[in-house]
């Protein structure tokens, strides 16, 4: 079974299968990315806009590499300095890019839901590149394709995935393809940021670190916002750090080989000790980046090729 | 004859045969746009800066893919966060953009007459992308390929031009060229926003939509700058829906046939109807952005040839 | 003998030879610029990205055209409004972008040092385009050309560098490109804004334009930061144009044919006479600006010749 799909707008419509095309296909991206040559001609004749409505450096930076890299001809568009501000809807907005001819389209929104319904009013390719609580399936599969790489396998692990549950579409994303994947999850953080309704995703809930972290394979710490901090609802920096940030005691719960990642940017000292962040025995962050865009590569790729062949009916 | 300009200023400098040969050139260029590889190489081994002295996201976007599609090197400069800011002069600017050798110099400003006087300091071929009230000549042959486009033919049509005509250069380059091409051109709009010495140009002019729209083939629509509105000399912007927003009511006035164009992006329910604005058989809004990048990439290559001609003499 | 540095982080490391193998290189790359077709493919298949802490917008548009010249995918990272503002350091953000597999890293930073910091964490080839007080060599070396090619020679001469030498990265990479070069280099400029130690360079200091001035056959002003203006240890504008502003009166002391000599952007009135900067016979300030995209195609194209040797190795 190969990828189907027309859209990249979450990882709840993909098929293991399709999950396993994408991950295979980023393997030989990871591969090119390491070469002397690393451009390729992919999406040769095919043009890329970039809509950031929520400014994210290091997204943007590895969907922009990816397309250059196959050859696209790659545009970013910032947002927020734009006709968004004059009061032009996110459908004419959309309709109005449309009619430029895209046939890729990379879109982050505050909204959850907002690209779903972009996706809906344009001709070309849509990746959801993180839409509010929502989605953001790039994440969950260079999350997929780092572990299967450190662990030989993307099923019956153990992973712990600690912190800002409630808001984290990062979270939500890997949690849906973790548990395709036949993984068991275990989510650890305060009550206050644990969502509603998780039982339904068939996950074990902690709220403390070491009973959490106990056995697991995958550590997957998540972003501190701090801005939502120090609300009265959740604990100060000091106090999250003490009770739920990663440090070497905490981390000994866990198997002896358990890889430890971080989506970035990362609070060092806030959600992870820096020790440990830079470990290269367990951390596998820098990893995570690197898949990142051989990720990407993979699914525009796979998404272009399903262009064609539509255009070609 | 050929289009022999070394700059795209204005409307003005042009004559009609050629305005009809960037037309004819567009034309391809559309249906490039609209095939599975649409990357040419046309502008090979030139470079193209984009210079935006005011934001424009869509017009930039537009010259931006046009001339990454034809294979030029472009580069965009944010000229607001730029060495403007640090007391530098726009001629000290130029120069030194020029000494970088360009090719093509796209140049948006607030201050008519700016473009001008750059293309006299610079060797490369220079585009007004907009300069004050002044010109913005490729939304004006934008418009013209939709109307050709759409209505068969760029003469003996009637043309109202709704709005807000005394601060609008995209009406003033469209009146030109209309003229040019011997069309019939209607101006409708609050007298406070009619500029003198319209007459001169051999236009009608009008305070009531209905009257106005009588018998049109084409009705242009321009945005209304929220910024100006409610100024005492202006009236509000329910007001000024009332009377000069476009509905299905005055639209009735116009021709069964007649087109609805915008050059966005638009306030719906201020300057147009938003059911108008979406309807597929009398607006023809989306097609005046696609239309854009092909105009966009017939300009530049027609002024790319020149530029090589005059190189190689 | 040939360049062979992994990174050019200063004009210091370089041996007399390598600056002059990316002088006779950088010749080669004014006559592309010079061409028709003005692309190479040199830097094909590499990536290339600018991470630029400190806005610069003609330091960054020289970069950005050099790269994409050569042929290489090039991004342009405004750290400014990134993941630095989420509190992320200097360090983490140099691994993210290494994780990424760039091939050149064009850095400018604030801060004296940073850029050798970062050059040691990553793989890839890294060029200082500017590091606080330290070093900015391709300006150097884009001087160094400038004056080769107008003097014949790039030895023997005698150079007065005029201005703000304190707080200059300009100055120093000047100062010690021209010493190596076996140039006299005089130094001219308020008290205030001389630095310690200079003398260790073997120049000799004045505060004295015309003395400063006498018999030099290259005049290099530097542009006076106006920030650091009239707060008591530095004359008013007005002031110091009449002391240290370059006019035809203080250039009638340098010889009849020197040349004149800006790093722009200029502050016309404050430190040069505008007369004097536009005198074709005298000022070379659109030269050096050309020879700035020649010297970084120059250095991008040697480091990225040692990259392949290193990884063939």
């Amino acid at each position: 079974m190969t990828f189907t799909h027309r859209h990249l707008l979450g990882i709840e419509p993909l098929h293991p299968a399709e999950i396993t095309a994408i991950l295979d296909l980023a393997d030989d991206y990871v591969a090119l990315n390491r070469s002397g040559d690393k451009h390729s001609d992919a999406l040769k004749g095919l043009t890329q806009i970039n809509m950031f409505f929520e400014n994210s450096t290091r997204t943007q930076a590895s969907f922009e590499l990816a397309g250059k890299r196959l050859g696209a001809d790659v545009m970013n568009m910032a947002m927020q300095s734009s006709s968004v501000k004059k009061g032009e809807t996110l459908v004419d907005t959309a309709l109005t890019l449309n009619a430029m001819h895209p046939d890729l389209l990379v879109v982050r929104h505050p909204s959850s839901g907002a690209v779903d319904l972009l996706a809906q009013k344009v001709n070309c390719a849509v990746l959801n590149a993180g839409d509010g609580k929502h989605e953001h399936p790039t994440q969950a599969l260079l999350d997929a394709l780092t572990i299967r790489r450190k662990k030989g396998r993307l099923h019956r692990l153990s992973v712990a995935i600690c912190g800002d549950i409630a808001h984290s579409r990062v979270a939500r994303s890997n949690l849906i393809l973790l548990g395709k994947m036949e993984n068991r999850v275990r989510l650890i953080g305060p009550p206050t940021l644990m969502p509603a309704g998780v039982a339904e995703f068939g996950c074990e809930v902690f709220d403390d670190m070491r009973e959490g972290l106990e056995g697991a394979d995958v550590v997957m710490m998540l972003r501190l916002q701090k801005e939502r901090m120090d609300g009265g609802f959740i604990p100060s920096e000091r106090e999250y750090y003490h009770r739920y940030g990663l440090d070497a005691e905490k981390l000994a719960y866990a198997k002896p080989d358990a890889i430890v990642m971080h989506p970035g940017p990362m609070n060092r000292g806030v959600e992870i000790d820096g020790t440990i962040a830079d470990d290269i025995n367990r951390s596998v962050i820098q990893e995570q980046v690197e898949m990142g865009v051989a990720v990407r590569m993979a699914a525009m790729d796979l998404l272009a090729r399903n262009l064609k062949t539509a255009r070609a009916a």
